[in-house]
């Protein structure tokens, strides 16, 4: 999803450093102790905001930490969650590729990764958030019992994660070729998400846990 | 796919001693001596046939054995298949729930499950063709490279057989949620298959290979 760039974007980013990070790694091995609560959440590629800020809401028991690259889908997500003061969700603006920096070891609980960026063609197959790349990261970062939640439309990306993650340290606890064909009141429904599901096409999703290696 | 019954199933099937089988154990460990080739496919429950004998009408440098316990379906099957007379061809007509028994350890290098039967309820679980119990006996008469092909409609009887596989000493080679959008020469389409493509509801596929344990 690339949104049109704004010209507010930037300086609204920078006038809110109470919610809007832009250096993670100073934080490593304090996330939680810094929301204050026992378990951690972070959605990679949030993109509007949508879902953080909905579950957030939901489950204020836990800390929800929202990263994203693209500083105008930043800003939108990031002025849309300010509208509710959280006070157990944060921001992060800034690439994920070296996420495993951002976490002491066993630091987060829960990855979500909703609606990621495909990259359909295999020379970009490192851009991809479920390459083996990305998930010897969030191998290092998760908990022992902490689990990867999947959610995505697109059929290639979820085939091809389905593979990358139970060849690289996870299990597959629990898998949905049609997601939405049952209600699933525990999973915040996105507005991109919504789309698909009024043209009735599949939403694929999957959790994957770590697994000792 | 249950059949109408057929007055001359049985019959049939025991006029065709050379082709019907019923007592599966005594060719344990010779199957690919008595049938003259090097690698050994079994499909359990192959319905009418259609896919076994396309397959082995390809793959001629390969024995197939066909398991079929209805024995209506398996006359269907067999009537159909001997119209060929085909040399790499067998049928068992019996359940296949003591399959481990009829096969010497690493015997057999595919197993093939085509739209068997999803037994939806939980207390029937242990029906299914891919529930753990079956899996444990398809681990030990595969190959050590061995693969299970596991193609099917129903969506709940795949996602309990993605996490089944996976939690019982096979790993994920391959997966489709929608094989049938490309073309796939390689996999012979039957004619229940081709309604389920005339409705445009996807077909999914999954190659598992067993892993050392």
């Amino acid at each position: 999803m690339r949104m049109r760039k704004k010209k507010w974007a930037m300086p609204f980013l920078q006038e809110n450093p109470d919610f809007v990070l832009f250096d993670p790694e100073v934080n490593k091995g304090q996330w939680k102790s810094i929301l204050g609560k026992d378990k951690l959440h972070i959605e990679i590629g949030c993109g509007k905001g949508d879902y953080f800020i909905e579950m957030a809401k939901r489950e204020k028991d836990d800390a929800w930490l929202a990263i994203e690259k693209d500083y105008n889908c930043a800003a939108v997500a990031a002025k849309k969650a300010l509208e509710d003061k959280p006070e157990n969700a944060l921001m992060i603006a800034k690439d994920a590729q070296d996420i495993g920096a951002w976490f002491a070891a066993k630091e987060v609980d829960f990855i979500h990764l909703n609606f990621s960026d495909p990259w359909p063609k295999s020379k970009n197959s490192k851009r991809r958030l479920s390459h083996s790349n990305f998930l010897q990261q969030y191998h290092k970062i998760l908990s022992d019992d902490g689990q990867v939640i999947l959610k995505t439309d697109n059929q290639k990306f979820f085939e091809f994660s389905l593979i990358e993650f139970t060849h690289s340290g996870f299990e597959l606890v629990d898998v949905w070729v049609d997601f939405r064909k049952e209600d699933h009141p525990e999973d915040a429904i996105t507005e991109y998400e919504a789309k698909f599901m009024a043209l009735q096409q599949p939403i694929y999703r999957a959790i994957f846990a770590k697994v000792m290696i």
